[in-house]
């Protein structure tokens, strides 16, 4: 804003709100606006909630999950299957998994992709930490689940060169149609992985 | 999240979140990973910034605007055009028709609009502060720029008539074809009142 309209405070929450995803310019004026009337409702108890995890986040220095003790509740829940560790990208992955509630095993959060070109080589990866868990022997078998991506299904091979010599159970996840997706709408490589995996009624 | 994956601060920030407009329940744990890895760079500052809002944020006595001081920025701007009076809705109004920066007048913040089946009458807005400023005689022309709906040209017409005897100017905003529209896509309603208010080139 080309005038002064506010105080330098609220201009500030504005800029910094604009930089949280899912926010931009317009909706960060929205937001501030919307915290302020709602001071004690939403701005106090989020302002607190900020401050706390300012304080108490960590990264779990076993699996590079974020949590506020480390080793993460993952990492120390002894009702955990601790032969299966699944192998993610991004903690927003670990998320995602944990929603489905598919299975109860432990993670690893690599903390991105191999991405050359971008100056990231395994050592920028959290991959020697994996290394050395699968080295203890507990873990049978490990899943692979990054992304379908090309930069994804290139660590997914480096990981199985990296991981081949401990003799562990190496799996990937299914590629098929979405639960719940059309056809029509899919790409041929979706579709294609679906018809080569079908499964008997 | 049945199962816990993080701990209860993070899930409490995650549920703060998604109460900002413009987030959801899967945006709020989008923008509190972000925040969480941008610690310094974002989480820190923001969690200062609204800890400063809610210290200072007042809304200015004079005129229902937002602002760290009272009377606000504008109200005490000494290059306003004391004589020009706009109405609005709300702060966000107030915002919108500042950073089209057309007039450098004064505003009055209603904070809402008339509606008896929601319990808002007269005495739920800003009205008495609003005819309070007006009987002092310094205001020329009242610019009654509430929204162009039905609860909106309801306020505005109340707004008239409590004001008719102070001898001042009061208008309306022009109703219109939007900078950049199409004729295609309007409304039948908007393009009526364009044709009427026709101007000559």
């Amino acid at each position: 804003m080309s005038k002064r309209i506010a105080g330098p405070e609220i201009e500030r929450l504005i800029q910094l709100l604009a930089k949280v995803p899912g926010l931009g310019p317009r909706s960060a004026r929205r937001a501030a606006l919307h915290l302020i009337k709602k001071k004690e409702q939403l701005l106090v108890p989020l302002a607190d909630a900020m401050g706390e995890a300012v304080d108490k986040v960590r990264i779990c220095s076993n699996c590079g999950n974020v949590d506020t003790v480390d080793p993460c509740t993952i990492c120390t829940d002894p009702r955990r299957d601790g032969a299966t560790l699944i192998v993610v990208e991004d903690v927003a992955d670990l998320w995602a998994l944990e929603r489905a509630g598919a299975m109860n095993a432990l993670y690893h959060v690599l903390g991105g992709t191999l991405s050359p070109l971008d100056g990231i080589g395994p050592d920028q990866l959290n991959i020697k930490q994996l290394v050395s868990r699968v080295s203890e022997g507990e873990i049978k078998e490990i899943i692979i689940a990054v992304n379908a991506t090309v930069e994804g299904q290139t660590t997914a091979h480096y990981l199985t060169d990296q991981l081949a010599d401990f003799g562990v159970k190496i799996t990937r996840l299914a590629h098929g149609v979405p639960v719940g997706g059309e056809l029509d709408y899919l790409d041929e490589g979706t579709l294609a992985a679906a018809l080569k995996s079908r499964t008997v009624f």
